[in-house]
């Protein structure tokens, strides 16, 4: 993560502890303005991110440190001509870096100005936060947050631990609510469109096997307590 | 988008300053600190959203003007017994409110204690940001922002003919159902789990009007026949 020139101490912060949230560790800062202690008090449970924070004096020179460079930027063109405002989306951008081998920085520019056009094409891609027209600038410390999160949320595997409910378990939830329609005497002329709606609620419910007996303990003793009539 | 007791002003006015980012108009604010001058720097160009936001002195009273209640938590559990603190991921959920139609209210809690126990079991689903487990507390703003940015990503067509049930159906259905957990005598120390249960499942289900009187025949029906034995 490479800030250029960040000019208020509190934004360091914040991206300090947006960087610990997604697990990202070094943090470089060119010509930062002064840390004081608002950036301290921002980052939170990220303060060794701040301690290592390493420092240089020119843009060039912290681009050394890194494989990939990444500009970042929400003044983009669609204009495919105007090729050094031209940006790829993030989701884009992060499909692409995969299987990138190397040290990718991200770069985020001045809070007033962003990054100047000569720093944009020093580096090896331009990104942009997809925003609504009418107001295209976010805050530094957020578009930082988006950046992380949907780096990280691309590489998190979604793998759900927990089973939904399978065949069985949906034939014997349907046999006790056919049984409860059967024993309200619910009207023949409606029973198979009623089933369908069943089905299909619990089929886009996708019951966990844990839910699903919960709910069955309530169905079994419907089932029950009407036939004790 | 649904603020619940905020405590700082200015971070009412990032979360506005997201809000005009990503094209969302409507905050809700239940029991919020006063909104001062630095609520309205941080907004910047979203001063009309600060203006326009609607004051609610009760949680509920903030309910009855959506449709599709969706908290948000750092704080969840992966026990699938743990049914109140069980989330989704937030790349799942766009996924699944691609065809909601109604009202989708994302509420965000406390800065400090997020949302109670008992508001979320109020919600007809919980949402999580992945985020690394070394640090899972994001700040309430950024939290904010990275829901509306995958939410403006994913940008979900907004096109089905029918309208999902609301507030008052979902209250009528909750009704019923528990009028029937309490005549056939479910056990009482059970009985709050389940009601969330029943919630969980019908919000994800996403019911149509249609479905909605299919199902209310038959409960109506099941509560009518265990009343007259």
């Amino acid at each position: 993560m490479i800030l250029v020139e960040p000019r208020y101490s509190g934004n360091i912060g914040l991206v300090a502890r947006c960087m610990k949230n997604f697990g990202i560790k070094d943090l470089y800062l060119v010509k930062p303005c002064v840390i004081n202690d608002d950036a301290r008090r921002r980052a939170v449970h990220a303060q060794e991110i701040i301690d290592n924070a390493k420092i240089f004096n020119s843009f060039e020179e912290a681009l050394k440190e890194i494989d990939y460079a990444v500009a970042t930027s929400s003044i983009t063109v669609e204009n495919e001509k105007a090729f050094l405002r031209k940006a790829i989306s993030l989701r884009e951008f992060v499909n692409e870096i995969k299987d990138l081998k190397g040290k990718v920085g991200l770069i985020f520019g001045r809070e007033d100005y962003g990054l100047f056009n000569h720093e944009i094409a020093e580096c090896d891609a331009l990104v942009t936060i997809p925003t609504s027209d009418r107001y295209r600038s976010l805050s530094l410390s957020h578009a930082v947050a988006i950046f992380l999160y949907e780096i990280f949320a691309s590489s998190y595997s979604e793998e759900r631990k927990e089973r939904n409910i399978g065949y069985t378990e949906k034939k014997t939830m349907y046999r006790y609510f056919e049984e409860i329609l059967d024993l309200i005497e619910y009207p023949s002329h409606k029973l198979e469109r009623m089933k369908v709606v069943f089905r299909r609620v619990i089929g886009r419910a996708k019951l966990t096997i844990w839910e699903y007996h919960t709910l069955m303990g309530v169905m079994s003793e419907i089932v029950r307590r009407l036939k004790s009539r």
